[in-house]
């Protein structure tokens, strides 16, 4: 069957994998479609390579079909459609605090262990949601990004008539808009990237190009001059970090979505004098992937339009290399089994 | 009547003042003691010069008694004992989000508008909290620092039995640190002042000094591994904001109730990847008011030895040039009427 493996330097080579038979507890799925995340994109870059064991299968949002069970898995059929949460919760440690998907010994299965890129995948039978019919595979192949949308607005606490500011337009932070207008928030989306901001906006989302335009003005007037009940930096730019102090009104919530690899210099005054609070957003629960699912289902989400392109597992090297030169894409998926497209 | 004129450049001038008869809504009270605070020591250094109204009287940590009502004010009798919560709401804007505490036309009483060190002292009725009698008005000054951190322990959303770290042991720091542990959380107190420390420990707290300590394996020891379920950041320093987000364990809170007026580097990165929270807090609402006098009568804290010195109006320069030359000083009181030290 066929893998991709990361090799380092930039460098993928497509070749011959080897199916591994699930164990106790795991099932062995043809994976139909896997996306790449910006998580693939930093591994390709390099910056991971002390994570990563190379030559490595990477990929982590797939979805696929239930090729062979593993000793003592119940409640699943060989043919089941599925999307893999592929999060190994390791054991439990006093820090974690009970929240198992970010515990101290999580093991993040396509980053510390072998990932989706290839058409055959034996993962913890724990790891899957069911798929409804009525959801195409390559549609599913997106439920992972989805669901760190519905993570970060349940953590984000958004009510129905809020003003929300999303800052960064690229995939998550536009599949969190939809999220957050699907609970009745009014969205906008703060994007510097013309190519994106037309996307947005032909979601029907409110958009403002910081780059052109005074986004705390803009954001008053969107509000009406209540300014943002909840922020969400989404840019990992120190611009995105200046911006999100000054959004909020009174009590705001700002959502750090981004990954911060550097400190950033924070305006922590505001904090104090407008009583904001800031919550730390990573990953998912279980609950989030259900409600991702649910949302994918209803057909409600314009799905279709953030698939960028679907290309064949054979064309990763060139798929990577297109998602760097092309900053107004959106998500990628690799086609990695027989399951046709959807359209 | 006497009253203490802040005129910049570092000089009080003791002086006769004018009392105000009370408007519609107000009340005169007779001011028994009145605490210097932080603020009042910006003020002196001239940092707010642009906010008060120099020569101006300054304060807003007091206690008194009612010498003359107003005009429609009921509920109240010539004689009670009050504290003030000295905070004066204006017309609501949209940003306040309801929080009329820190809305955005608030006026802070003694440093907007004339405080409470002089002898006779006019406020709206509004800001009134009676004192039982069983707390003496020395004591009773200490309300209003005591409601800041009822404040910040009651927005922390402190528990019985969690690990709680307050950063900096300054008078703020160790009034949050005794109202956590009313609440029964375990606390320990992060200082670098050696008198601050040996108060504090004095108290029955667990203390550790990071210049000598190694903080984070002083909260790991400490917790048994758990880490901190909340931080208090008090000690407005860079290193305080570094160790914020060290102690925390996941999903763990940090409470931002120093004041940086200078943008800090923050690692963002840790909010990210253990989905940590940062509250800001300022001030009190009423319900702050209510616990702090409840905690101050029930005699359970000990506020005498929270307060440093106690001295006249008239000395009122000299105690603040005391406070500049004294690192480890808590609480300074002035005596500015005529009610005698209940000790």
């Amino acid at each position: 069957m066929k893998a991709a493996y990361y090799q380092g330097q930039r460098q993928f080579r497509v070749g011959e994998g080897q199916a591994v038979a699930p164990g106790p507890g795991e099932v062995r799925l043809e994976v139909a479609f896997c996306g790449v995340c910006g998580t693939d994109v930093h591994i390709y870059h390099g910056v991971m390579d002390r994570r990563v064991a190379i030559p490595q299968v990477i990929g982590h949002e797939a979805a696929g079909r239930i090729a062979e069970l593993g000793p003592g898995v119940t409640g699943f059929q060989l043919g089941d459609r599925v999307a893999v949460r592929p999060l190994k919760p390791g054991e439990p440690a006093p820090v974690d605090n009970g929240y198992t998907h970010i515990g101290k010994n999580l093991k993040f299965i396509g980053i510390d262990t072998p990932g989706a890129m290839q058409a055959s995948w034996t993962v913890p039978a724990y790891t899957l949601h069911r798929l409804p019919d009525s959801l195409p595979l390559d549609h599913a192949a997106l439920i992972e990004p989805l669901a760190v949308a519905c993570h970060d607005v349940r953590l984000a606490r958004v009510q129905a008539g809020e003003n929300a500011v999303v800052i960064g337009g690229g995939p998550i932070g536009l599949l969190i808009a939809l999220v957050a207008r699907e609970l009745g928030a009014k969205v906008l989306v703060s994007e510097v990237n013309a190519k994106r901001l037309e996307l947005a906006a032909g979601f029907g989302l409110a958009t403002v190009n910081p780059s052109t335009e005074n986004l705390v003005e803009a954001v008053a007037r969107f509000s009406q001059d209540a300014m943002a009940d909840v922020v969400f930096e989404v840019s990992g730019t120190a611009a995105g970090v200046e911006a999100m102090t000054q959004l909020p009104r009174i009590r705001g919530r700002i959502v750090m979505v981004a990954i911060h690899s550097q400190r950033q210099p924070v305006d922590l005054f505001q904090f104090f004098w407008r009583e904001l609070q800031l919550i730390g957003v990573r990953v998912y629960e279980a609950e989030d992937f259900d409600e991702a699912i649910r949302l994918a289902a209803s057909g409600r989400l314009p799905l279709e339009r953030i698939i960028t392109r679907i290309a064949p597992l054979d064309d990763v090297q060139q798929v990577f290399q297109e998602i760097d030169e092309n900053p107004a894409g959106m998500k990628y998926l690799l086609q990695c089994g027989k399951e046709p497209l959807s359209r």
